[in-house]
Order: C-alpha cells, then structure tokens, then sequence
C-alpha cells in the first residue's frame, strides 16, 4: 500500500479516504438514535401546533423542550469523543484536537 | 351566545373551550413550516451521520446548526406573538400575558 | 414652552432632552445596586484567583457564577421595563418598543 | 521530600497541600486581568446608569455586553488550561479531569 494511511487513532482510524470516523459501540449508538428518534417527533407536533393554530406561547415552550433535547444528545456525544478520539488524539500529540474541540464547543455555546 | 367566540383578544381569541389560539396569517404558518421540514431533515441528517460513523466533530456542528434553526423559529414566533396576542391581551389590561412571556422567554435563555 | 416634549409616557418619560429615563422605585434600585455590587466583587474575586495561580477549573466556575448573576440583574429589570415603559409604550400606541425590546432579548439569548 | 512540589503534572502542580494550581505566563495573566478590569469597569457603569435612572434597554444592553466580555475571558481561560493541565493529566492517565471537565463546559453552556 506504499504509504499507507496512518492509523494512528484507534478509536478515529483515518481511513484509507483520509476522513475520521467515529466507532462508538452499539450502545452508544442506539440511545442517541432513541433520542434523535424522538427530537424528530417533537419537531414534527411543533408543525401540528402551528397548523392547528394553537396559541403561540405554548409552541415557544415546545420548541425550548426540542432544544434541551438536542442539548442532551450534544452532551453525550461530546462526552464521548473527549473520551474516545480526543483522548487518543491527544496521547499520539496531535494538538490539533484541542483547537478544532474549542471551536465546536464555543459554537455550542452562541 | 350560540356557538359564538368569545371575542375578548380579537388575535388569540379564547374559543368557548377556554383555550388560547393563535390567527397568524398563511404566509407566516407557511414560512413557520417549511424552517421545521428543513430542521425535521437536519435531525434525520444527524441520525444519518451515527449510523454512518461519521467524525463526532461533524456530528455536533450539525447538531449546533439545527439548534440555531429551531432558535430561528422562536424569534419569528415571538414577534408574530408580541405583536399580535402580547399587544392585545395587553391593551385590553390583561397583565398575566407579562408573567406568561417572561418566562417564556427565559426559558428560551437557557 | 411651544413645541414641549409630548410627556406621553408616564414612566418612561422623554425629558426635555429627548433621551428616555426609566423610573424605578427606590427599593428597585436598592436590589439592582446591591446585587452589582456583589457581581463586581465576584469580579474582583476572579482578578484575585488568577493572581493567586488558582487552578483554572475553578477560576472558570466563579466566571459563570459571575455570568449567572448578571442574568439575574437582566431579568429583574426585564420585569420592571416591561411592567412599566413597555406596557406604557404599547397602551400609547407606540409599537416601536416592541421590536427595540426584541433586539434586545435576541442579544441577551446569545 | 522536604518541600518539594510533587511533580505529578508540570503545569498544575499538586502542590504539598494536594490543591492544584495553575502557571500561566505573565503574559496570559496580565491579559486575563486587563479584560476583566474593564469588566469590573463596566458593572460600575451599569451601576451608574441606574442611580442616573438610564432608560432600561439601554442598561439591559450593557449588562449584555459585560457578560460578554466575561465570556471572552471563560473563552481564553479554557484554552489555556485545555492546552496546559488537561493536556498533561491525560497524558500521566489521569481521566478524571475530563469529567471534571465536562461538567465546567456545560455549567458554561447554561
């Protein structure tokens, strides 16, 4: 393979297309798809409150419920790459983890 | 009274049933709902992605991006409610509508 | 006096110099001072930290307290603002106040 | 041992007294306090514009815009301490500090 691709993150292999991946167990996986799951419903009964004209402020309160769900889904996964990918990243010396986590953190936080 | 409704806010009108709805015009519920198809896609994007391993700092920027979205439609949502139910609740010397919006809208902060 | 300000807003009133004052009572103003000087201490705490070489973490959770404060300073005299010149505005006809105090809570949220 | 500070992470040293420190350089420290003198400057402001009873939105604005200094500095503060302790706690195998972590980012998030 000549100069194979480095892989040099277990848990974030670059893979041979050179983009990082992440491999969390199933677990992992299928509680986040749960909530997504359900996030995607509480998206969907916000447009049947607006279709059925149901009064504004408790549509504003459905959508900051949304919104702390996906805050959750958020948290967990950052939990997760900080302890899996970021971890590893930063125990092979590649800073370059820590700017590109600060940056979506601080997004996170707008 | 006959099956009359109460017209005591002429926007949120209180149906016989007691409950608050809301009258914005087609082209706002129109507006409202196609940024909530757009945000339904963005989570089923973000199940996309886990299913698919992608990178967990590609997976929050999503995340973050439908959040900004759904914050969006709050704004549009509270100023079609400030200008329509909020003004006249208050104009009529319901001040409960304050109480009611602020916290609301703290909620909305955090 | 001739062209006189229009004193249209009993608490808000414009004065002759056109800007526009707020008219809190005593014991208001007493709670917002006494909670910012609290807040301006949690400050100078945090100077001190730093000075001291405290251990970051908790230099940036004496922050957020600090943050946490301030929110309470802003929603205290959210209520009162909209309690008094808001409603005043609104009852007067003046719907300017409503996208000025939009802009603002869109601030606050970020 | 004598006095010795027990070496276990270069930057946040256990000190004897088993409380972590931080080093910053002198640079970053006098940064850091500029920033917030200026914040500690802007809540006297605050304070000023409601003895001098300022109109509301205005206040509400500048409380805004001091909590966004202090985010300025919670910003630069968590970059220095990402690229210093954690970095060097996770590299001795000390995990903890990314829980640790975690729950200061999202106590930030609020």
């Amino acid at each position: 393979m000549g100069d194979e691709i480095n892989e040099n993150c277990s848990t974030c292999e670059t893979e041979t297309s050179g983009t990082r991946t992440a491999h969390h167990d199933e677990k992992i996986i299928k509680e986040l798809i749960n909530r997504l799951n359900r996030i995607e419903g509480q998206v969907r009964g916000v447009k049947g409150m607006i279709e059925r004209h149901v009064y504004c402020d408790d549509v504003l309160n459905q959508i900051t419920s949304a919104q702390s769900a996906l805050d959750g889904v958020s948290k967990l996964l950052l939990e997760k790459h900080f302890k899996s990918c970021v971890k590893d990243r930063l125990s092979q010396g590649d800073d370059e983890v820590i700017d590109e986590l600060l940056k979506t953190i601080f997004r996170m936080k707008r």
